[in-house]
C-alpha cells in the first residue's frame, strides 16, 4: 500500500488518537495543571512506545518533564533528532472560543484545539510518519530521536541545561523541528533564521518624594521628564538604533538575501490597511520584510510613570520606569547589547536623574544557509508532496531553543513547519488545517527516506 | 479692654467654637459627604450671625453653597471683602493620623484636625476678629463683606460664575483671603503672586492592536517610541520649553525682582539635601525660588503605555497617554498656552503615529505690585504684630481664585496667610500653629483699623 493509501486508510484513527492527547489541558503556565501536564507526558511516552519507537523514558526536570524515544537500527545513516512540545498556552478567554478549547471538534476541514497546531498536532505527525514506515517497512531509513519538552510555552527553563547534560543520548546529524509555518496555504516555508532576544529594564529616579509642581516645578528635576530623554536617545530620528556598537556583527544583505526576501513578501498596502497604519516605520532601504526579518531593533513595550489616573494631578513624579527588549540577528551577542544599552542609558541620564538597568532574558540569533544539503532535502520532499518549492523565510520572532539546538549538537536545525500563520496559536479558536495534517504526514515520509 | 487681653480672655471659648466646626467631615470631593458639606455651611451661617454680621445668606449653587454676610455702616470708607473656604481635602491614608482628623485635638501648641489650616482655621480668624471690633467698639472702621465657598478643594468650579452674576452684591475696594501661609515661623509673609495654570492629555495611536514584537518589531510605528520623541521635543537640554512662543508674555525680572527673591530664597544645598537630589534642575540664570515663583513650566505629570506587569512581554504597543500641565505667569493666556502646545504636538508627530490632545483646566496667573497701598498697610499691620516686616513672595502654586477676584471685582487681592508651610496640607495631621491663631486675631484687628 502507498502512504497515500496508507494515511487515508488510518486517518480516523489518526484523528481520534491526537483527539484524545488535545484532550488533556496540559497548560505549562498554570500550576494547577501540573498533572495534566503529566499525563501529556506520559500519553505521549505510551504512544511512541505503540509506533515502535525505544528507550522510552520521560526525563524528570525542575519543572516539567521531557520525553525521550529512539529507534536506532539503520547503521551507517544519519541521525535525526525530532523537537517538539507537548505543552500548550493558557486559554483566556474562554468566552470567546467556538467550542471548548479541550474538546477538539473538526470543522470545515480544520481540527479547533488548544495545541491542534501549536504543537502537538505536529509532533503527532511525525510519530504516525514514523509508525508508517515501521509499519509497511519493518525499518527506517534513518536512524532517529524524538525529544519533546513540556516548558516551550513558559520559554523553555530546562532544556538548556537537559541538552547539554544529554550530548550523547541526543547526538544527531540534523535536528527536525515542526514548530512553525508556512508561508500561507499550499506555499511551504523553510524557516532559515530566528531572531535573538534580549530584555531589560531602565528606572528613573529623581527626588525622594513626588513633588507638587506648584511650589517645586521648573526648579527640581521630574523622573519623566529624564525618562522620556533617555528613552528618545536610543532611536535617531529615521528610526535607526544609536547605541554606539549596537549593528556590530550585523550582516550585510547581500543581493540573494534581498532576492529571498522579495519571494516571502506579502503586500505591504494590505498590510497598511489591516494594522489601520498610515505609513509603515523602519529603517531606510529595507522591505517589511527585511526590517522584520533581517535587521535588528530595540522596542519600548512598557514605559510607565506618574498619576495614571483620570484628569489631571500636578504631580512631579519622583520616578519612571520602562521595559525594553531587543531583536537580534547574526552574530549580535544579546549579552554584549545589553552591556551597550546599559552603557548608553547610564552615559546619557540627564541632570538631577538616577538610573538602574536591570538585565533579563538573552538569546541568540539562529540563521542557517539555505544551501545546507539538510535543507535541500527538506526543500525536495516538500516540493514531491506539496508540488511547489518552499521559500526560505527569515523570521522576526524568537524561538531561542532553536540556536541552542544548533550550538549544543553542533548540528543543522531545519525548521519544516505544517501550520498556517492564521492558525490563532497562543488565541481563542486555534485550529490545524486537516490538508497540512495530510501532507505534512507525506512530506515527513518522503524527506526520511530521501535523508 | 485692648485687644490682646480680649483674646486671652475668649481664647478657650473661641477654640471651642472652631473645633465644633473642625469636627464636620465637609469632605467637598466625596458625595457621601455632602449633607456634611451643608451642615459646615449652615455652622458658619450662624457663626457670622452671632458675631453680628448681617444679610446672611447660604446660596445654592450647582454643586456645594456659598455663604455671604456683610457688615456695611462705615459710610464713606473702604469695603473689604474676605474671601475664603469651609470644605476640606479628604483624609485618606487615615491610618497615619496621629489622632483622628474628625475629631480636633491640642498637642505642642497646635490644633490638629483636617481644616484646621486649611482653611476653616484661617477664616475663623477674620470672623472672631470682625466679632471683637463689634463687641468693643459697636462699630467696624470699613464696611465687610464675606464670601467663604464649599468648593475650593474641588478647584471652585461654581465660584467664578457667582462672581460674574454677583459682582454688585461683591463689589468691593479690595479682597482679603487667608490662605497662604507665613514663610516660616515668626517670619511674615504677603504673597504678591501666584503662577496661571493649564493641563492637557497627549493620545497617541498607531497600529489598530498590539502588535508582536518578533513578527512586527522594526517594521511598523511603536506609539511608545511616538510618545517619546513628542514629549522630548517640549524642552531643549538646557530644560528650556521648545513650544513655539511659550515664553511671549512672560516678564523679564528686574534687579528688584531679584533682590525681593533674594530675600524669600532658602538654602539651595539644604534643599538639595532635603530632597534626596544631587543636583537641582531648572532654566539657567534663575535661582530656585526664581525658577519656581516667576518663571513658567510644562510638567510631565503622568506617562504610561504598554506592558507595567512584572518581567518583560514582547509587545509593540498600539497607543501611549501623557498628562502634563504648564505653570504660568505674567500675561502667559493660558488658552493660547494650550493652543501652542497642541500645534506643537501636532507638527512633530512622528511617521506613523496620530496624536489626539485633549484640553483640560485653565486659570491665569496673579500678580500685584507690593507698592500698592493696601499691600503696605498690610505689611504694617504684620510688622505691627509680629514685630518684622513681612516679605513679598511670590508663590509657585496656583489658586486661580485669586485672579478671578482680582479681574472681575477689579479690586486688588492681598494674600494675608497665618498659616506655615509644613503643617501638612492636604496630608495626615494637619495642623495650625495657634501662636498664628492668636498673632492673626491680632493682625487682622490691626489691618482692618488702618485700611
Amino acid at each position: 500500500m502507498d502512504y497515500k493509501a496508507y494515511f487515508q486508510t488510518h486517518r480516523d484513527q489518526h484523528l481520534n488518537e491526537l483527539k484524545k492527547w488535545l484532550s488533556i489541558p496540559s497548560i505549562s503556565a498554570l500550576s494547577e495543571h501540573k498533572p495534566d501536564v503529566k499525563r501529556a507526558a506520559e500519553w505521549l511516552a505510551e504512544t511512541l512506545k505503540k509506533a515502535g519507537l525505544e528507550n522510552v523514558k520521560i526525563h524528570e526536570t525542575n519543572g516539567h518533564p521531557i520525553v525521550y524515544a529512539d529507534h536506532l537500527h539503520a547503521p551507517g545513516q544519519p541521525t535525526v533528532l525530532v523537537y517538539g512540545h507537548y505543552d500548550v498556552q493558557p486559554v483566556d478567554p474562554l468566552n470567546l472560543w467556538d467550542t471548548p478549547p479541550f474538546e477538539p471538534a473538526e470543522r470545515d476541514g480544520k481540527l479547533y484545539a488548544r495545541g491542534a497546531t501549536d504543537d502537538k498536532g505536529q509532533i503527532f505527525l511525525h510519530i504516525k510518519a514514523v509508525e508508517a514506515i515501521l509499519q509497511q517497512e519493518k525499518q527506517l531509513p534513518v536512524n532517529i530521536k524524538f525529544c519533546v519538552e513540556g516548558e516551550e510555552e513558559v520559554g523553555s527553563p530546562n532544556l538548556p541545561k537537559f541538552l547539554e547534560a544529554q550530548q550523547e543520548l541526543l547526538k544527531a546529524d540534523a535536528v527536525l523541528i515542526s514548530d512553525t509555518s508556512l508561508l500561507e496555504k499550499g506555499k511551504p516555508a523553510i524557516c532559515t533564521g530566528l531572531r535573538g532576544l534580549c530584555s531589560l529594564e531602565v528606572h528613573v529616579h529623581t527626588a525622594n518624594t513626588d513633588l507638587h509642581s506648584g511650589s517645586y516645578g521648573g526648579g527640581v528635576p521630574n523622573a519623566l521628564h529624564a525618562m522620556v530623554s533617555l528613552l528618545d536617545s536610543l532611536h535617531d530620528a529615521k528610526g535607526r538604533v544609536t547605541v554606539e556598537g549596537f549593528y556590530e556583527g550585523v550582516p550585510e544583505l547581500t543581493e540573494a538575501d534581498h532576492a529571498e526576501f522579495a519571494k516571502q513578501s506579502g503586500d505591504e498596502n494590505k498590510l497598511k490597511r489591516d494594522l489601520g497604519l498610515d505609513e509603515l516605520y523602519g529603517e531606510e532601504g529595507y522591505t517589511f520584510a527585511e526590517r522584520t526579518g533581517a535587521r535588528p531593533t530595540l522596542e519600548l513595550n512598557g514605559v510607565y510613570g506618574g498619576f495614571q489616573g483620570e484628569g489631571s494631578k500636578t504631580v512631579i513624579p519622583k520616578e519612571a520606569h520602562a521595559k525594553i527588549t531587543c531583536r537580534l540577528v547574526g552574530h549580535q551577542d544579546p549579552q554584549d547589547i545589553l552591556n551597550k544599552i546599559e552603557k548608553h542609558i547610564y552615559s546619557h541620564v540627564p541632570t538631577g536623574a538616577k538610573a538602574t538597568v536591570i538585565q533579563f532574558e538573552k538569546g541568540n540569533a539562529f540563521t542557517i544557509d539555505p544551501s545546507t544539503p539538510i535543507l535541500q532535502k527538506a526543500a525536495e520532499a516538500y516540493e514531491e508532496v506539496y508540488g511547489t518549492r518552499p521559500v526560505f523565510t527569515r523570521d522576526g520572532g524568537s524561538i531561542p531553543i532553536v540556536e541552542t539546538f544548533s550550538r549544543v549538537l553542533a548540528a543543522p536545525v531545519v525548521c519544516m513547519g505544517f501550520g498556517l500563520p492564521d492558525e490563532n496559536l497562543h488565541a481563542p479558536n486555534e485550529h490545524f488545517n486537516l490538508e497540512n495534517f495530510d501532507l505534512g504526514l507525506l512530506t515527513i515520509v518522503d524527506f526520511l527516506k530521501r535523508v
